[in-house]
């Protein structure tokens, strides 16, 4: 086909998408086709779909905006929907512009909703986020394949996108990752799937844009020690445990070979590794990776080797239109065969069978929800409780909560680029909300309060300080609601400071000169707080992140005391001058004399502002460790009682549950955060300070209560993984560390020989090395 | 008085801003003042006025939003007005909404307009601009004091405000400035000001934001013979040679100490060595530039300090409200005593004096102009010819002029970001525009052609080019019209990359692949175009800058040969893997080994993609110098005649006026720059590749015809500048070049002994040593 016919004919196809009607298989062309058919199983369906489709129709179904086939009656199909924290404006969403559908309940950002340590909770707004997109797909107004979550570990403070993760740590991206996808996909495999969930960006993204290096011509350069132990981690989860329906291959590259072109990470380790071969499992690209195969990364020589890299090494799907335009050609200069369109095919449309496509709607679970499913009671009550759960105190000098007394009306200054603050509350990737609380309008809310509001800083220019000072002197308490956005972090735009601008600093301290009480709520995700931990006048500062469309309520229910803050910082809080030392495109986690890498994370880097898993409450905590009977175990028997668990995984076998007695013993009731930590030199040197390996958030420990939290220890918890990659159990004396500061500890030891758990898959030959032997 | 007090006064003050009544001379308070009589001298008016101010009075006229005296019947009154390149949305301007006063003319940015080497051009629109001006002024939309122009040499394709500039040549910039400033205040130094220009940023400004670095915590160190041969040098012209009423102190520091705290550069240089003492003359700060003296500085260890060290360095009006917050402080203080500030209001006043503020209309020349003084037809023409005289065509084959058939209709495909340009083609610091015709728009108005209209590349990502190539395929021609805009370059926004986006390349590669005729027009300032000045199937590659309301009339007139282009470029255009290979924080200009800095501008730097100066024609032209009689020259005579001429400054003394016959050897009529470079190995080591020293414009030379050039050449011509930035003449042989590559060559002799025709003030002990002396 000429290139113009061809342009032609997509031009014409491209008008036809985002409808979503589902193919009608009672009357339509397909009635007959085993694909219509109930009873087969999904592999015999999809097979007899593909076994009529046209070369060329196969080509054209590889495009995130499917035109489907029209003969037979296959609708066209928008693949991309986006649903960071709830139904998300994208391609395949559609909001109404007013009535019916249009808004959907928005959740804070992942950043926020990790800071509360609450599995239960993640589920439970996934379970909303997918009836949601049901509701909205029912009225043809979404797909049902999801490009969410981002689950990349979230390592240093400048990447933008940051903000999407839940953290730095692994095991909590790990348990965060499998309660969401659970609630996503309305299970972790189940006949029907709810929605189809995308973990992404597989592999080492970690960067936007940084000096001369972007995230398109990014090539990570990463130990198989990091990848195995840190940037591999959330993905295994995803697609070893927790069944993800699709997993996003990244724009970067990975030691030279641009993921969505390496089979090594697509096959090897993904599909053969992980066994992640389910039904309908596919990989989409990140949008226009496989057009950076060919540029930037220039790791094809021509378009045509570039789609056909990608495609044979196991990309399915294509966000962009680089696989259409560009397979006919490949496959006319036979880059790959008949097989490997084939299997790709049938990956999309055996994910189209799991979503019950094909199927009516009388076998979905789910094509009866409706725009009485949007925005429930409770939906709207999960969106304040996840705002008020992810908030952290930092500081409290006594002022917090505040007592506003109700005899006379106290003027609270509230101050600030976030007092009313809109969108902003939403970060990005967000859709339409129903309201959007702002700190402002929930002052406002309050009895026997003036407020007085004063916007954002005008940094760096002084612009309004004038009527800032005016409103701060007029009242009796200041409260400031302010710190970074998207416009200073977000998709495509990283970070070079993370400090406090000098200008907001200036005007900050010269309210807080003023001799009345300064409450500091710092929102978006790191800033180095130290001018305002260290300033006495200063009186309380609480972190919020992007609190979402409750945010303003959450944050003056915990100011007020009607709830009790008991977040955890999920990120560690850097010094400003941390983003001196250490390049953003420098992937290596441990410290390096030699670069002058101080090491990333809580678990490699020491000399943190505030650390990981800290958080204050409106009342103190003891906890005790409670003793195990069994203070040493033998390797070799851990690994054998665990052949004969469930789990096929030696790393998820049981190794023991530790019980923690939390008791309050301040006065004001108060969820708290359990963390446990596993330390200790065993294993490969350098050793991590602590590692993250359970947590609980108990729940409303009243005043002088003891409550029981539970962390469930596995073989995981206590490995670590040596430079090539293996997991591996090693023997020495461990500690287990109970909050932070930690507050308690637990000594064991591991004897007997070092056992492997998991031994990581060797890579042949580096697809570049292949690369330059191809262009020799 | 309390901070509270200050603050409300403030608050009130800054509500009655923006309206600009004349003050009452007849029958309001200061009738009987000698501010009012317009027979006393313009000092003793203004110290009539200031002898009866309270102090407080005296710090609320500092802030550029002055609240005027209300009992004095002073009105309020708004410094900050903004006329790059037209008169343009500033606090000060209030364009209508509709009708009467809804736009003025916007011309080309800067860059485009230097590229016409035109003074005469650039004078005209000065006068436009200034006239437009006082038409806003006479209904109360704007104030006459306009912060224009940015004048800081653009040294560094990677900084974000270049296209505010003419270029990167300091002469191009002294010759362009004396032009404009005169068409702007109505002369150098009239009796009464038609407006007040600015030369700004004072000096060495030159990034926006960079790595951890940004304009306004950046310490720029400069050597003091860069700083004399070339960040002075276009301030230079403005303050002593072109009397611009205004000069604005700029963020960053110099050498340790931020320029609005610095007497070394307001004192003794811009008021003791350039003499810059007229009346009126008052330096202004940037935007919060007193605020960064406190912080990011930390110069001054307390605010009011801060507001001390600059009012007593020289720096009179405060963009920004830190004066009038923080000076009576600092008085309370003692900092400073009241000479200093009655200083300062008397040149305020005396800058509103100059401007004929205190006088009646009668005795203004400029208080009829009126709506109908405003985009006149001749305002209009010379809009589009500015955008004409600032293209540059940069490559040809042949294929331009477009012959277009009149038989049959064409189809031309128009692609790109700039295809439907709108405020793009403004840059920054723009008004509102009547029309903007963008390339789309002036495609449609051609007889016989079709347009396929496709947008922008959406690179990073390849949404659209299903719908571009398409349109590409169904032309007869493709005219791309990209490169970059105010969202890649700004202020506040510095490049890391001058390099096309690869993805960008990728569908112009696809075009070009088409077999058809591609002509590239390129917007925005710099970019390597090197993968399409050597691509066989590009045509051709025009330059286009920001060309203003009128750019794309004006690239279709030059594209179908209605007019010629004749511009040249401003700057080098430099490889894309120039910005790996010297810091933009880096100031220095001459190549240096060990720092690896490869030079910087034509003058120091040879590996340009296209070198500064380069242009190409619809014709060819040969030049031929028109031997002058003598050949070797007596220094010691020279600066003897010079003695004895008009200038008091001797770099302006006349040298020689050499004359070269420029011959139209082609068939086309066109204009030609005639660029006269000084070359040769005299005077302090290193050597200048060469430098431009004299330009002239011819108009419209039919084919086979020639025209004459004049070359002045002064004494300054010839001169370097040696290590303690003395501007000296040194004996040896020097060679004229004319034309780029060089077409022509006059050798000549200088003889004896040097001569110093300028010395450089040594700067007696730096600020920053003072202030560590301080700290001690």
């Amino acid at each position: 086909m000429s290139a113009l016919c061809k342009g032609l004919l997509l031009s014409t196809l491209v008008s036809v998408a985002a409808s979503y009607g589902f193919p009608d298989c009672r009357n339509g062309p397909l009635a007959n086709n085993t694909v219509c058919d109930g009873g087969a199983s999904v592999a015999d369906r999809a097979k007899a779909l593909v076994a009529i489709l046209a070369i060329d129709e196969k080509f054209n179904l590889t495009g995130n905006t499917s035109p489907g086939v029209p003969r037979l009656g296959l609708p066209s199909y928008q693949w991309w929907q986006e649903a960071l924290h709830g139904v998300a404006s994208s391609p395949g969403v559609n909001f109404s512009a007013s009535g019916d559908f249009s808004h959907a309940t928005s959740f804070p950002q992942p950043i926020t909703m990790g800071a509360a340590f609450d599995d239960a909770l993640i589920h439970a707004v996934a379970t909303v986020v997918s009836t949601e997109a049901r509701a909205f797909s029912n009225v043809n107004r979404t797909g049902l394949d999801f490009w969410t979550p981002n689950i990349n570990p979230y390592k240093d403070p400048r990447w933008g996108r940051g903000q999407e993760t839940p953290g730095e740590d692994t095991f909590h991206l790990k348990s965060y990752v499998a309660s969401l996808i659970d609630g996503l996909q309305g299970g972790y495999d189940p006949a029907i799937k709810k929605v189809i969930a995308t973990c992404k960006h597989f592999v080492a993204y970690d960067l936007e844009i940084w000096e001369n290096t972007d995230r398109y011509n990014f090539d990570a350069i990463v130990t198989t020690q990091d990848l195995a132990e840190y940037y591999f981690q959330p993905f295994q989860t995803c697609a070893r445990d927790a069944a993800v329906g699709s997993i996003m291959c990244s724009y970067n590259a990975l030691n030279g070979v641009p993921t969505c072109a390496d089979p090594y990470i697509l096959q090897t380790i993904l599909r053969d590794h992980w066994n992640w071969t389910g039904d309908g499992y596919y990989v989409t690209s990140d949008c226009d990776a496989i057009q950076n195969i060919y540029a930037p990364h220039y790791y094809a020589p021509t378009r045509e080797q570039a789609v056909a890299d990608a495609l044979v090494a196991g990309t399915d799907l294509n966000c962009g239109s680089y696989y259409p335009t560009h397979l006919p050609d490949a496959y006319d200069q036979g880059l790959f065969d008949d097989s490997v369109i084939d299997q790709t095919v049938t990956r999309l449309i055996s994910g189209l069978l799991k979503l019950g496509y094909f199927d009516p709607p009388s076998a979905t679970p789910y094509r009866s929800l409706g725009w009485s499913d949007v925005l429930t009671p409770d939906a709207e009550a999960l969106a304040l409780k996840a705002a008020e759960e992810g908030m952290v105190l930092l500081k409290n000098d006594g002022l917090l909560p505040l007592s506003l007394p109700t005899d006379h009306n106290t003027t609270i200054a509230l101050l600030g680029g976030w007092a009313n603050a809109t969108t902003k509350m939403q970060g990005n990737y967000f859709g339409v909300a129903p309201y959007l609380h702002a700190p402002l309008y929930a002052a406002q809310q309050l009895p026997n309060v003036n407020v007085k509001y004063g916007g954002g800083f005008g940094v760096p220019t002084t612009d309004g300080w004038d009527e800032l000072l005016t409103a701060a002197e007029a009242a009796d308490i200041i409260i400031v609601a302010d710190g970074i956005s998207t416009s200073d972090e977000s998709e495509s735009k990283d970070r070079y400071n993370i400090g406090w601008p000098p200008a907001s600093v200036d005007i900050i301290n010269q309210f807080a000169s003023m001799g009345k009480p300064v409450v500091l709520a710092q929102f978006g995700t790191q800033l180095d707080n130290s001018p305002f931990l260290s300033h006495p006048n200063i009186s309380a500062i609480i972190w919020g992140g992007y609190p979402g469309m409750a945010g303003g309520d959450a944050l003056f229910n915990i100011l007020t005391g009607k709830t009790s803050p008991a977040g955890r910082l999920p990120i560690t809080q850097y010094p400003a001058e941390y983003v001196n030392q250490v390049p953003l495109t420098d992937m290596n986690l441990r410290p390096n004399a030699t670069s002058g890498n101080p090491g990333r994370t809580y678990k490699w880097y020491d000399k943190a502002v505030v650390p990981f898993g800290y958080g204050l409450h409106y009342t103190n905590f003891s906890t005790t460790i409670i003793e195990p009977s069994q203070s040493s175990y033998d390797i070799s028997s851990l690994v054998s009682s665990c052949n004969g668990s469930d789990s096929q995984y030696l790393d998820l076998c049981p190794f023991t549950a530790i019980q923690v007695n939390v008791t309050n013993i301040g006065q004001v009731s108060s969820d708290f955060v359990t963390l446990g930590f596993i330390s200790g030199q065993y294993g490969p040197a350098p050793y991590p300070i602590k590692q993250l390996v359970a947590y609980e958030r108990l729940f409303d420990i009243p005043g002088g209560s003891s409550s029981i939290a539970t962390l469930n220890l596995t073989l995981g918890s206590l490995s670590r993984y040596d430079e090539n990659g293996n997991q591996v159990l090693f023997p020495g004396d461990y500690a287990l560390l109970v909050d932070v500061p930690t507050q308690s500890m637990l000594h064991f030891t591991l004897t007997g020989a070092q056992a492997v758990l998991d031994e990581w898959p060797e890579n042949p030959a580096t697809g570049q090395q292949k690369r330059e032997i191809l262009f020799e």
